[in-house]
């Protein structure tokens, strides 16, 4: 094979652009310099209506999980009652979280590959109305699902005080997000995912609610305590050395998502996940999640009739295509192909058929080019809808 | 569309490897240290298996054209007579070049779109053996014919002294060349197409005989004087300051191509081919020249219900990817497709999958996925016959 070939297409970390990666590999500056701040202030208000809201999001340097760490200690303190619906393996890292600073967890499970009924949601609330906070995943990253957060936070709003916070690190920035509207009272996210960057920085915004917990609480925090980055990045500034290259890619992701237009963004992932889920159901293979669940991120796969380890390990040694497993239960049964991000239909009509050519070396039958055919009359269906660029 | 996207799929300059990219992000160095001497004593022998040669390959700096013109400077003097075969716009330029020096040149003229016959070359010698060399293109880019030069060189040398000097610019790299054993006196070729690197080398070797006529040719010259580039590289250096980081590049390049196997590299690139034309082919769509005369590296196609200027301009607007028109005569009716260097079977399903796309956007009926059906099935083939890692 030639070498150097890779095609990333793993539900994260994902490929980052050329013009991230130029705009990281700027010669370095001082964190506590004007060039900083600068950087800081240019990149604060273009992180806003990424995440929907008018609150500050609030830079970390670490992952995802120290964003998720982040929500759990800002907002309960031991003993806590919380509510953590758990449809994969993120919210059941949610979950862990929580049981580890001792909170009473309560498990709202979900089969995976589902979502959430949003109406299981309002009847634990109604019975359960001491719960502090309700831990949501927006897209499952395990499954692919795209759970309702929307209706979460209204169904738990309706009938409790509880906080609302929302693990959205596999699709923020892909997938619509409007916090505010929402009433969500926390949002999350990673840089490794639909943000087009390295792993290193977690995102984490709160709403008016959420703070006035989070200055009240008295769980032990600093690393990780949000007040910390309040209060610095009103100064343009962050409480401990930042990833300053990360930050500097960070802008050129933005002035990218800028440049498309957030819009344009959401349709084009909404286009590469109807195209893949076209195609695979053209190949008559079974997808894991209903398309009403499904995430415009990352898509499951549950073959019937080949193996998903050996297709995988098939492409990525015959193409240098890396495609992800299960995880927990589902090892060994799914693959999950990510396409957030830097990734485009171009792109997803490459994975498709490559896909098929992989299945037929697996010495498998299928019918060749008939998902990429599906996936290319799913985006021309697309664009006259659209009528415009996506 | 996804800003930052780019799909180079011209016929060079071609998209540079990943670590081709880092290898000449390197600190600069001085060009007359122990790291440059170490760093050409290292490439030296790499480049001989690429040309197939035992003698040395002399690195310029400079585009293509100015090995073209190092062919003809240190071959020639004026009124000396020559033969320019001239397929397309690159032999069109070997002759301008003899012209320009006042050779006395004798343009052997073919058809664009078919290789040299040749028997046409014999029967020009046997009628003209005061002829002093022949300069032949190995692959003409304006359109995608591969000629015979292996044959042109047999007939040249079975019937006259001259010398037989081959501009393999854009194939050499990507086809195998075995300038040794067909006794071609002079191989030429850049950086910029299927070597993987960017423009700004140029790579010369010449036969014992041609050093010959080198030594006692009268023709001025300086910069372009190949002795000069010989007298250094025997000393692992280089006669006036190298692009070093191009030299940082091409060394990782080299070794990419001994990575995968010369043979492997051929083999990828005639896969290409095949499955490009295939799918044209498949598609309805002519091509500008017969299999037997084809390029492992460029295909031209020749539309008839469909303008290729209109699918050039759609496929770069929509899709960002990159794709030639024709030159002189050929301008506005044929598409010419690199498929070089730093390209694999992968990016030769996703140009099919776009260019049906394309076609289709521009409102003409097309049957979509045909193409790419044609290149997995020829693909398949391909792997099946090797029973190896193409």
């Amino acid at each position: 094979m030639l070498q150097d070939t890779s095609l990333l297409r793993i539900p994260g970390p994902t490929p980052i652009p050329p013009s991230v990666q130029r705009a990281m590999d700027q010669p370095m500056i001082g964190h506590r310099g004007i060039e900083t701040k600068e950087l800081l202030g240019r990149i604060k208000p273009k992180l806003k209506p990424v995440f929907g809201t008018e609150q500050d999001v609030l830079i970390m340097t670490g992952s995802g999980t120290s964003g998720l760490e982040t929500a759990v200690v800002n907002t309960t303190k031991a003993r806590d009652e919380v509510l953590v619906i758990v449809t994969g393996s993120f919210g059941d890292r949610f979950a862990k979280i929580c049981e580890a600073y001792q909170l009473v967890v309560h498990r709202l499970e979900v089969t995976w590959g589902e979502a959430v009924d949003p109406e299981q949601v309002r009847e634990f609330l109604q019975k359960n109305p001491q719960i502090k906070v309700v831990f949501a995943t927006f897209c499952e990253t395990s499954t692919g699902v795209l759970n309702p957060v929307a209706a979460i936070s209204k169904a738990v709003h309706e009938n409790s005080d509880a906080l609302v916070v929302v693990d959205g690190v596999s699709c923020v920035g892909g997938v619509e997000a409007k916090m505010d509207e929402w009433e969500i009272d926390m949002l999350v996210t990673g840089s490794q995912k639909a943000m087009m960057l390295p792993a290193g920085l977690a995102f984490v915004a709160a709403s008016k609610q959420a703070w006035q917990v989070i200055e009240a609480n008295q769980q032990p925090r600093f690393y990780l305590d949000l007040r910390k980055y309040r209060d610095n990045l009103a100064d343009n500034s962050t409480p401990f050395t930042p990833a300053l290259s990360l930050l500097f890619g960070l802008e050129q992701a933005l002035a990218l998502m800028e440049q498309e237009g957030l819009q344009k963004v959401y349709e084009r992932h909404m286009t590469m996940m109807a195209m893949l889920r076209g195609a695979i159901t053209a190949l008559g293979i079974p997808l894991l999640t209903k398309t009403e669940a499904a995430s415009p991120t990352v898509t499951a796969i549950h073959p019937e009739n080949f193996d998903p380890e050996q297709l995988r390990k098939q492409v990525k040694q015959e193409f240098g295509l890396a495609i992800a497993g299960g995880q927990q239960h589902l090892k060994g049964k799914i693959i999950r192909i990510g396409h957030m991000g830097y990734c485009a239909p171009q792109d997803v009509l490459q994975i498709i058929s490559l896909l098929e050519l992989g299945i037929q070396r697996l010495g498998k039958r299928i019918a060749l080019g008939q998902g990429v055919i599906a996936a290319q009359e799913i985006y021309l269906d697309a664009r006259r809808e659209a009528n415009h660029d996506i």
